[in-house]
């Protein structure tokens, strides 16, 4: 029998919420449920219980034809059979009404408790049960065949029609005991892990029975119970709830009582130990305890509540006496603590100042060196082959658009051939020797602000670009040499929310102006023929007169003659466009030799198409539509079959758009070494800086993305296309994580490809210009939408009724939030002003500008409205006592009831940053 | 003292929820909550009870500085105090925990209960809640001040920043019981209707107290207690419930449960007449036999559940004893009544046949002639005004629209101003004449489509348009006629759901299809210049070699002279555009001559702008940006703003892109008047069928919106601008509908400035078409998009576990559900090619095909899945004995839970024929 805390048995996450503290007190019997536990031995138990599947069986159709019938099914959320469409619901949280858990406790309190029952076979139990005072032997025996009767249940198989299991035979004799062929069918059957337990509900009423009746077993060992329930598991609990017609529909709500009962992780518990029907009721009286009312009038009982994001943490569910006996290690985290989770490596050895030079290199290099053979060897999984499909596709797709971008910025040529090398050595050599290989380098978006920003500071003051780029290069290198030597990382502390989401929204900023703004220049390029406009006609002009008249005529394709020749007559000159004007030895005369009609707005749609049909395919990640496999081939690669389309539909019109210019000539000639030589030694800079700062991250974390590896969102897509998550989970419950594939080989073969592409350079040409500023824009918009401060921008134009429900807004004063927003907003024009003025070429520097705003903003605010909208910085969050950081807790109204959700994490916020 | 039946007292939504038949069966006391309750005088009583308003004021800051502030409210759903944030939340659905309930229950139970309490002030309510035998003298003076203290309450107004009423002073004094100036400037205070009274619920933990104290007054009279209440709304309940630090916020939530209580309409009504504490327990006992319980570990209960759209209808509360023992008029309405309730004029008198001929008619001119006055005299209210401004824009645009569209399809030009006469012609003497004056008669899509059949069915058969036209027109009119005579209205019965549909979703088609061809054939009006096509150059060429040369070189501008002279001196020709060059007497020769490059791309950008732009705005009305009157306005003028945005881009670039043809003489012609006349008497035919569906409409229920004069968006959006609505309501409770100023006047008044608009012409002139057709491509989607069969063809795409929880999912097999939407989609193709073929004359005779085939599937499919897929038809509906159509309601594992959602109204499904 596997244990939940394996890898493989993955209704861990259901189990793993129960408190270690309350569960693995031993099995101490007679438990009183608000009692004081024994909390010292908690960490030494291992055997954790195992989940449980909780199955509910109708009695129908009584008195003509009663047969049982799988109604309901729950492991952490109900399913619900619809019985009129034969299917199963979608998981929703189980609501029921309070009587039936009323009516269901006092059926329990006067019925039979069978705790630790022996019984082998479902024929051994239906004996058992059965054996009931009120009932005469001839009623025993009815309900015992009933019992013996073989339910149906509804199985759906993902690709045939739902089938209904056991419907063709109503009796079930001994021999049948043996799990049914359907069963071990059942698709379901693999979403359990080894060594989970069923529960059985059987509920309904049946007409020959005077007074309810209702049994509850605890079996000594689980036994499979036959077809009972609809996947093979061993049952461990037995619930029959019988009685008289009177009642009607109560049974089945009943019935459902108990399961949502059973499906309790904490009322499992209580009853896995109880050993007496006083213990049972205790875990009931326990479980009514803790429930939330919904009143009546204000809620309509039959909607269907869809699961939550996030569950709230049994920790909470602790009766307050228990949390107070308890030791400090189980001690509630506050939310401080909580949120500054993934700071919390400023207490990190790794984070922690060695005081020598280079002592932090040293250390990290030590740590990684006996991993080093392990990052190839954990590389051997076929998850890690379609991780290098996909991220070698974004990543050329990165290339292409930046190298474009790029190349187009400086000389104008070789700009991606140049990218994919210049990404080839450098990532492969960042990922042979890196800290964390699974980073991903490539030219990102801050990069190119930074290169254009070179370019025309270079321009301005006439200075030769590759030399000047040469000296940035090795300034840069130095400098994070210097940093790694001085062991400067830990400054990394100092780099909050606001810091992060100031550099975010400028860099989205420019690539939003950028994109906009180059499409006007190409349409300047591409003049618009206004009627009346002066670029009006063109001429092919022949140099001799009378000259090679007929041999042109000859040559002229017979359809074009009549209307050419009326002209030919004229003059020594035609109408043939320019190009073919030239070819002949013409020259081509007049205002509008030089214009292009229609490119101009065919560029526009190029761009609209590219930007739109990206964001929309986006979006076909989060709908309903297509399986999941679909929609995430769709999504991630949406960009990439945004410029596909639209170099589709430029080669179906065959316009003369702008495109990659790609050298005829294929060489990888001394200039493009030289520049992919600064490239390297850039790099290496970037690589050290980067290095500097990757070993010194708490590697053997990885549940947690720090955020300097965010900032590039392709290292963000391998890691999750390297994710290991359970496979098995309740319904409705989103897989839990269980960790990343850590290794250098991924990365290693998406750069020895994109090395490789550069043979697809002849392929480049046929793409048009427009189509990368539209993903340019998508980029930018994409970016700067993640961002809270977004959500707080939009926040002025929101009334405050409408306002959403966000957690700092429960806790911070509406002006407060705004005054938060109007000095971001304040910081993020003053960072435009320097970035358009010489001063641009400070521009990395500019961050730590933004961290001297965040230190100088708490004199501005209280520390309680900077943990709600940004986050402490270290000294602030030692100078604090605790009591004081967890927000409003001296004010007795206050919502100590939010703090759960502030321990939700911030990690979906960080991917923000631009790439 | 107004009653809540009355039009201005507006909060009646809420206690019109409750039964008539629980709640006036006479000043009942005693009363146990479970038994028959008299019901036979139940329709004779009128007060009802008047809306209650819960305040909880919370002790706060002992032992320091005590004091009180109000840190929650209710009337329907619960507003909390956010003390940080110093905002009140958005109202939310009120949880509670179980426990809390109970404990307030043990508190009541041995505190102190007065009912009929005829305290007159605060000052005699303080004196008689604290004459408590447990307290010594001394503890009920500070107990007394303590009460006098006057309480903080969070006033927000809505343009000022929220203020703390009452902070300025601690203490209370008798004179200051008057309501102060903040209470009475509390806008909140408009929300209520008169007669609405307060309940006070004061909780807290108090340190001199030594046991709880748990209080619960009803007062005689209700009394504004002063400053107590945040509005000056007289006091009926006041709930004190403190005691010792033991429990902590235990008294909060105690005082929540209470607040919660009072806010349920059963209690209260159960608490008005209760005659002792048995009473008042029972009461309660009541209200938690009704709650939902969610379980713990499955849901967090710090999240708040924002209102549901609709809540349960207080009916459905009864208990069951309760329902078996009431009349037949409070016995529950099946599902099958309530969704047929919109067609329930079966079996009403006006559509019962007279058996006499034009007997339907005469019957309807003599109902509707004694309204006739009062349709004008209603109409005097500023409301009006604004409606037909509304009502008047959306009707020239749709004018505009169609009638460019149509224009262009018949004879190119007049389109428009035809368009505007015959609305104004026709639509006037409707609105005069009519039995739903409210209808506004206009070009609609359906209008639009047959006009187009019978234009290419005369071009394909040689026939004269025209007179062709007009014998159509008189047919039509005789056609109505006989249908009025024999009083075939009655047939509407049988246009179900399916025959809306399939017609919506065909109109819509044409409409999408027609939007994206025209668009198409314009782009080849204006061909694409690519490299190398034959449609090059243009030359101007002048009659006599050497004659006007001089005269034209000085006329010419100076800036152009040095290009063009070039050329001059070659030949007699020159490079100008061709229409200068024939101003000035030459031929533009040459392929390139007619071709006007940019235009297509232009055109389709133009097209795209006007369908994203006016998709957007749509969407922004449902958005949460700016004040809801902002919002309303960019959404109903959604079509107008993206025509004006398109204009002023088509103005700014200049280009020659095809506008709407105006005649430049405004001759309201015989051509015209004469095309009018047929206008008018194919109006006339149109306005006897619309006249002879419409008298027979039961025109008194204005609460319903009949389905055949939804067929027309504009008509709903008059009838929308026309509602009346309740304009107190409770926070989060939507505002209810009171009913429609049904009146003449505006209709009149729209069509008159309709006339009149004829006179706009010269500025239609500037309308590009192709923003006419992103309109109409916008009216195509928007219409398709919102009918069921959209949805049931979308789930055909999405997998089965990912599909939204839709009523009839719970009931009919997916494969049914499929099966459905394939017969629709078969028809859908079937009238798709009868439209494209010569038989596309019989065009609106196919409804009535749709109608048989929907007759048809009752062979296919049972009366359940037709019930829920669709609806039934009337005799179907007679045959089937009600609980066959109940669904499912022979199977004891039934649904009858869901039945509830049953009575949501189809109506929001209903607004969706095409304009």
């Amino acid at each position: 029998m596997k244990l939940p805390g394996q890898e493989e048995s993955d209704l861990s996450s259901a189990s793993e919420n129960v408190p270690t503290g309350e569960l693995d007190s031993g099995p101490g019997s007679g438990l009183s449920p608000d009692g004081p536990l024994d909390t010292d031995s908690r960490e030494l138990e291992v055997p954790k219980d195992p989940p449980l599947f909780i199955q509910l069986n109708e009695l129908l159709g009584w008195p003509h034809a009663p047969e049982w019938k799988e109604t309901g099914r729950w492991v952490l959320f109900e399913e619900k059979l619809e019985v009129g469409a034969d299917r199963w619901s979608a998981p929703h949280v189980p609501t029921v009404a309070l009587p039936s858990l009323q009516k269901l406790r006092s059926l329990l309190a006067k019925g039979l408790v069978l705790l630790d029952c022996p019984a082998l076979s479902l024929q051994e139990l239906a004996e058992q049960v059965t054996r009931v005072e009120s009932l005469s032997p001839e009623l025993r025996g009815k309900l015992k065949a009933l019992l013996l009767q073989r339910p149906q249940h509804l199985i759906q198989t993902p690709c045939t029609s739902p089938c209904w299991g056991s419907a063709h035979s109503r009796e079930a004799s001994q021999e049948e005991e043996a799990p049914l062929k359907e069963q071990h069918q059942n698709p379901r059957r693999q979403k359990f892990p080894a060594g989970a337990e069923a529960g059985a509900v059987l509920a309904g009423q049946l007409g020959f029975l005077e007074q309810p009746l209702g049994v509850f077993v605890r079996l000594q060992d689980p036994v499979v119970l036959g077809p009972l329930i609809e996947v093979p598991l061993p049952s461990r609990f037995f619930c029959l709830l019988l009685g008289p017609p009177t009642l009607g529909r109560g049974y089945h709500e009943m019935g459902r009582a108990a399961a949502i009962l059973l499906s309790d992780l904490q009322f499992q518990w209580r009853v896995r130990r109880a050993s007496s029907l006083h213990d049972l009721l205790a875990a009931l009286d326990a479980f009514l305890e803790e429930v939330t009312v919904l009143p009546p009038g204000r809620w309509d009982p039959t909607a269907r509540i869809p699961p939550p994001k996030r569950l709230p943490s049994e920790h909470k569910r602790l009766p307050s006496q228990l949390r107070l006996a308890k030791g400090p290690s189980l001690r509630r985290r506050t939310p401080a603590e909580d949120r500054h989770g993934r700071r919390q490596h400023a207490a990190n050895p790794e984070l922690r100042r060695t005081g020598r030079l280079f002592g932090g290199l040293v250390q990290d290099v030590r740590r990684k060196a006996s991993w080093y053979p392990s990052d190839f060897l954990d590389a051997l999984h076929p998850q890690c082959f379609s991780a290098v499909l996909y991220i070698y596709l974004a990543t050329i797709t990165n290339a292409i658009t930046f190298g474009g971008l790029l190349g187009e910025a400086t000389d104008g040529a070789q700009g991606v051939l140049e990218s994919f090398l210049g990404t080839a050595v450098t990532g492969a050599a960042f990922c042979l020797t890196a800290g964390q290989p699974l980073t991903i380098l490539s030219s990102t978006g801050p990069v190119l602000v930074f290169e254009r920003l070179l370019f025309s500071f270079s321009r301005d003051h006439s200075l030769d670009y590759l030399p000047f780029r040469l000296w940035v290069g090795i300034w840069v290198a130095i400098f994070c040499l210097v940093l790694v030597a001085t062991e400067a990382s830990v400054l990394v502390r100092y780099f909050t929310r606001f810091t992060e989401e100031g550099f975010c929204a400028l860099i989205s900023l420019i690539f939003i102006y950028d994109a906009v703004g180059k499409m006007l220049t190409l349409t300047r390029a591409y003049p618009i023929q206004r009627p009346g406009s002066p670029t009006y006609g063109c001429l092919c002009q022949y140099p001799d007169p009378g000259g090679n008249e007929s041999q042109r005529t000859s040559t002229n394709p017979k359809d074009r003659d009549d209307i050419l020749s009326m002209d030919l007559g004229l003059v020594n000159a035609s109408l043939l466009p320019p190009p073919e004007c030239a070819q002949r030895g013409g020259h081509p005369r007049g205002p509008g030799c030089h214009t292009v009609p229609d490119i101009a707005f065919f560029s526009i749609l190029l761009f609209l198409t590219s930007f739109l049909f990206a964001m929309a395919l986006k979006h076909v990640k989060t709908s309903r539509f297509f399986p999941s496999v679909v929609r995430k081939m769709l999504g991630d690669f949406s960009s990439v079959l945004a410029i596909l389309l639209g170099c589709g539909l430029d080669a179906f019109l065959g316009l003369a758009t702008p495109k990659l210019m790609v050298p005829r000539e294929f060489k990888i000639t001394g200039v493009i070494l030289n520049r992919a030589e600064y490239r390297l030694r850039k790099g290496a800079g970037f690589h050290l800086d980067l290095f500097c700062v990757a070993v010194l991250m708490p590697l053997t974390s990885a549940l947690g993305l720090p955020w300097y590896v965010s900032a590039t969102v392709i290292s963000l897509a391998h890691m999750d296309s390297l994710r290991r998550e359970s496979r098995a989970c309740a319904p409705g419950e989103a897989p839990s994580f269980l960790g990343i594939r850590e290794q250098r080989l991924t990365g290693l073969a998406v750069f020895i490809l994109t090395g490789i592409s550069i043979f697809l350079a002849p392929i480049l040409k046929f793409i048009p210009v427009p189509l990368l500023y539209g993903i340019f824009l998508y980029m930018g918009v994409t970016a700067i939408s993640s961002i809270q401060f977004t959500k707080r921008v939009q926040l002025l134009l929101i009334p405050a009724k409408h306002q959403p429900d966000l957690l700092f807004l429960r806790h911070v004063p509406l002006s407060r939030v705004h005054l938060f927003t109007a000095i971001q907003l304040a910081c993020l024009g003053l960072l435009w002003i320097i970035k358009s003025t010489p001063a641009a070429i400070i521009f990395p520097i500019m961050l730590l500008g933004l961290v001297g705003v965040r230190k100088a903003l708490e004199w501005v605010f209280s520390p309680q409205e900077l943990l709600w909208l940004d986050e402490l910085m270290p000294e602030k969050e030692r100078s604090i006592p605790e009591s004081g950081v967890e927000p409003e807790c001296s004010f007795s109204g206050s919502d100590s009831e939010d703090s759960e959700l502030m321990y939700q994490p911030k990690a979906p916020e960080i991917n923000i940053s631009v790439n």
